[in-house]
């Protein structure tokens, strides 16, 4: 097992990486500190893992909520039914939400605990690679709104993650693609090395190789956990981690919640943000095939589905970080190194956009 | 005018108190660092006050949101309307949100802009006496549940809170009564030099006389703002803020939310506690018979409604000091000295309760 610590001062914590990790009942049961617990997973995840858990938590006073698996339920209302247990069930201030599952349980647990009571204690057990190497680190949490992604949240830091690279066994082999495209993320925007070593085992990854997983999630925790250390709040630096996500959103946003996994509108928004820094005269043209190879062989999407110009340009407006008006992309100034500008032309967008078979 | 300033670091922020002050655009103005704005008013406040706001704002771009008039609504739903026109508009990070009313308006407004996109900045134009002297300071933000009060919501502090005390003129008697309770209660836990004072103002602080109402909202703040820089999460001394709150809160749960005014149910709470601290010998019989009389003379109840002992204790194990099934209720050691314990019987309380005419 490997540990890695997100340094954030008092809201430092520990993130366990390793093989059959939710059997060790001790790493969970030593982060919970009051006599309440509420388990919340999905009815695709539950019936695979909840007993381990169930296990580890022994003779605690705990009890479960199973909610529908799926972005579509990543709302409000779902986060209502979080409030109405904690309530009916009298959770006081030191209970402890551990949530099980993908990104989405990740999401609205974590937001369930920033705002019940103003903030209680959470513990992250994530079940995909996507939410293994994202959610893990940034304490982003949050619901969708039906106008935009994860567009009510807060951020909220938890007790511990747990990442059982086990887990992943299990994943369907579309949802690990969509995982490693976060992980590419984090080799082109800030971490080459990382990049290049990623080359040479994308198979192994595939493959779901415990070593190979261990690695990729700790090496990738490790440059998120960098970036959102010099910036908790997201004031600056820290939208670097946004590469791919504008285009992305709108892929996302114009297909529906769902139709597209986040990971795969963000290979497509990645191939378009790095073909737009080549344009800019960044990176090469052998960078760029160098991308969309990788990104192949990962299985993911490198263009984007049937949309129009306008129809991405539009819903790109609506980016959390656009700033008065003004669009800001994340583009590679070279491979490893990511910025973050507004000094691009609507007309460069587009030639993007056409170049990748959008209509005008 | 007076300036008090919250001391929090860099979330540090100023208190305007006088006459007069909504006329002075600038206030507002220089606190508002993007180009976006929505101002949350309810329908009593906005067509009295709004006028004076929108002269603020000129050239802006703004917009307002009018919500109904009521701690009914200071509800999921309710808060799900103000992020349905935040996105409607295409508010972006950089907005800023203005509540301009009382308790309901502000911690409705200010836990919208707590989880907006993660947190945008909010401005407070309190228009109550209770919300200038409480919600004023401590960032507080939330939205009610059916099961419990005040139980959803975060820590998000203002950019500014402008108390007028001039919107305190078109206040209904009773609200401002309620307002008084607060007010009496800063000098009970923690300033007995104001406790004094205040018995000897308490007739032109109902006159609504303008120098005594900015020493009292100063004072207030001031007591507030000392117990929060040393607790701003409410880890340990800030519960002292809740003396009276205990008892008071299940008075309101019982009655429905709205039939007792907050205020109103905290003065009765107090007068229990107040009680009940003489009972463990903390206070003489005059102490007592001083705290009635001017709450009485501030036209605020003093015995609580027709409610069993069993409806309020099972209330009260509802508390959000609650720890570990442990009631811990805020007590005097004197007047001018709150504490937190939870060394009190059931005994004891029922004693209180059946005193003030509490069936058992």
């Amino acid at each position: 097992m490997q540990t890695l610590n997100v340094d954030l001062g008092d809201r430092s914590y520990p993130i366990y990486i390793g093989e059959d990790l939710l059997s060790q009942a001790e790493l969970l049961r030593q982060h919970i500190h009051g006599h309440q617990v509420l388990v919340i997973s999905n009815e695709t995840v539950a019936p695979i893992y909840l007993e381990s858990i169930r296990r580890s938590l022994g003779d605690l006073h705990y009890s479960e909520l199973i909610l529908p698996d799926g972005e579509q339920y990543k709302s409000l209302e779902v986060l209502g039914k979080i409030y109405d247990r904690l309530l009916e069930e009298n959770h006081n201030r030191t209970t402890t939400l551990v949530a099980l599952g993908g990104g989405v349980v990740g999401d609205m647990t974590g937001f369930a605990a920033a705002s019940y009571q103003r903030g209680v204690n959470f513990i992250q057990i994530p079940t995909t690679l996507l939410s293994q190497v994202d959610s893990s680190v940034g304490g982003k949490t949050g619901v969708n709104h039906p106008l935009g992604k994860n567009m009510i949240g807060a951020f909220h830091q938890p007790q511990c993650v747990i990442a059982d690279t086990q887990t992943l066994s299990t994943l369907p082999p579309r949802e690990l693609s969509a995982g490693v495209a976060e992980v590419i993320k984090y080799g082109l925007i800030s971490d080459a090395s990382f990049y290049r070593w990623l080359k040479g085992n994308v198979d192994g990854l595939l493959a779901c190789d415990g070593d190979v997983l261990s690695e990729v999630i700790r090496r990738s925790c490790e440059n998120k956990a960098h970036v959102v250390a010099s910036d908790e709040r997201e004031a600056g630096v820290r939208a670097i981690l946004n590469f791919g996500h504008t285009f992305g959103h709108a892929i996302e946003t114009a297909q529906g919640y769902g139709a597209w996994l986040h990971g795969e509108a963000v290979a497509a928004g990645m191939m378009l943000a790095t073909d737009l820094s080549s344009r800019l005269g960044w990176l090469t043209v052998g960078d760029v095939n160098d991308v969309r190879q990788l990104l192949q062989q990962s299985r993911l999407p490198v263009q984007p589905p049937t949309m129009s110009c306008d129809q991405f340009l539009s819903l790109m407006a609506r980016d959390k970080k656009v700033l008065d008006g003004n669009l800001r992309l994340v583009l590679l100034k070279s491979v490893g190194e990511a910025i973050v500008t507004s000094d691009v032309t609507t007309q460069q967008i587009k030639a993007t956009l056409m170049a990748a078979g959008v209509q005008s």
